[in-house]
């Protein structure tokens, strides 16, 4: 049965904005502002974007061209979406391709507040490389660990997309006090596997990140591009088809809400964060956690060579 | 699309037993003698019982007439079970009430080898504690770590039910080698919350262990009780009703096998083991793992006072 309440409900609007790239960075970053407007006028007071919305993704091939989309954060975007955050009055988070230094580059989630402005950023610390992701020539892992912001109404936790596949990501996220996890996420398929493997590799990007929720008995808010974006010199429909379905799922792991696999579209949801209390009241897995011997989840492998 | 295989189909048949126990010892073993042969009969190498298939889920009460269910691990149990893994030639996975010694006692899993006999233990780490599952009052949480041990077709690993809420055990038992993940269990619902919260339980329970699976690129195969089960000294409808429903799924995290949800049922299973290594190239998890900023999962909480 469910506990007392031991507090009244404590709301907040979230904002999931799917959206489609083109190669045309002023354009998607309007196109961006545009759907950011109409999250809040939906009623979202935090708003995230999908991973690297600013461009095309970009990561198809190994181009060194591609760094010409990278930009300091904060900085321009950033900047632009703080006047954003501020004329609304709106938490938004922002997914960006990070120019650290000459040669140094990040998958970097900035966090705009409707009040402070640049709150601070996140490095997307688990790096893909499979074939039309190639990641690891483009960006550095993450370096500032992982972390949680407060936004006016809710303990934001920030990761991006590969992320969404590591359990000690989202739990030691969750340890810093997230009530929402946030995946702005760019996955797809690749139009010769999707008859064959396309329901299964989707269903298991959902089970997981379902499961970070049931763990941690939190929010999980995952936003993913939308749309077929083709393969820079490639032939025919070589590409990536991203597959949306952006979703919300509930400190049990239910989904709350998903988006379409196959349209731009902005969500508004509204979450009881009253529930992680309930929710870990009667599933206290907090509680009874084996920290003496969790310590060589630090080790690669558990052979004789560990 | 699917790798190269780099190994032929390498299989291994599980059993799972699925069953209901009454109040009677003898009774519940023999049962238990008879489905672990019907799965062999089936073409079961590895078989799997249900948690603490022995005697009653003698944990909703608080009784210190219960320690009687208590028997050393190795013991008189898993003589018989030897006995039976020989004649059959196949592992057999037995989950009893150890008592280690006066006043000590854990919830035990052995693994019975059909040529080695008894090859050792694993004791459930993780204690749950709720109403009508008081295993706090019975069971020391594990001191052994977690395990694998070798059968003759596959590597297995070994948890206990609440375990499966711990994406940290499952890691680490993988990270020790193994292929499939055993889960003898014993959930289910109470009656008054079947209605409102049962799907929504059920759903958490198999989304977790699913993925463990996808996490660790791993097979994973629970083993759950069934029936309904009164509380000893209780009134009307006091009790547990084990919701059945044990299952198996590959390393992708979807279902091969899931059993029924009100009947006892014995299940034999196929797995190409193979299949890890197409899954792991595939999606390879285990490559990018940040082991340098894993070191706080040791921590209870990230707060102010850790």
């Amino acid at each position: 049965m469910p506990p007392p309440r031991t507090a009244a409900p404590r709301t907040v609007k979230v904002g999931l904005v799917q959206m489609a790239m083109a190669d045309d960075v002023p354009g998607n970053v309007a196109k961006a502002e545009r759907l950011v407007r109409q999250a809040v006028d939906g009623g979202a007071e935090i708003v995230c974007l999908p991973e690297l919305f600013a461009g095309p993704y970009f990561c198809q091939t190994e181009d060194h061209a591609m760094f010409g989309y990278a930009e300091p954060v904060p900085g321009p975007t950033t900047e632009r979406f703080e006047v954003l955050a501020k004329e609304l009055g709106a938490t938004i988070l922002v997914s960006l391709f990070e120019k650290r230094a000459e040669g140094l580059y990040h998958n970097t989630l900035a966090v705009v507040h409707p009040q402070a402005g640049y709150l601070g950023k996140y490095r997307k610390m688990h790096i893909p490389d499979d074939p039309l992701f190639y990641e690891k020539f483009y960006f550095t892992p993450g370096d500032l660990g992982f972390k949680v912001f407060d936004s006016p109404k809710a303990k934001v936790g920030t990761l991006v997309c590969w992320d969404q596949w590591y359990p000690e990501a989202a739990r030691l996220t969750a340890m810093l006090g997230a009530e929402v996890l946030f995946y702005p996420t760019a996955i797809g398929w690749l139009p010769e596997e999707r008859d064959a493997y396309g329901a299964a590799q989707h269903d298991s990007w959902e089970v997981i990140q379902r499961s970070h929720a049931v763990a941690n008995g939190c929010y999980v808010v995952s936003v993913n591009r939308i749309g077929f974006e083709p393969t820079p010199g490639g032939v025919a429909d070589d590409g990536i088809v991203f597959w949306g379905q952006s979703f919300v799922c509930g400190p049990d792991g239910q989904v709350i809400r998903r988006l379409s696999p196959d349209q731009e579209e902005v969500a508004v949801v509204e979450l009881d964060l009253a529930r992680l209390d309930e929710q870990r009241t009667v599933w206290p897995f907090l509680r009874d956690r084996r920290i003496d011997a969790y310590g060589p989840i630090t080790k690669r492998y558990l052979d004789d060579e560990s």
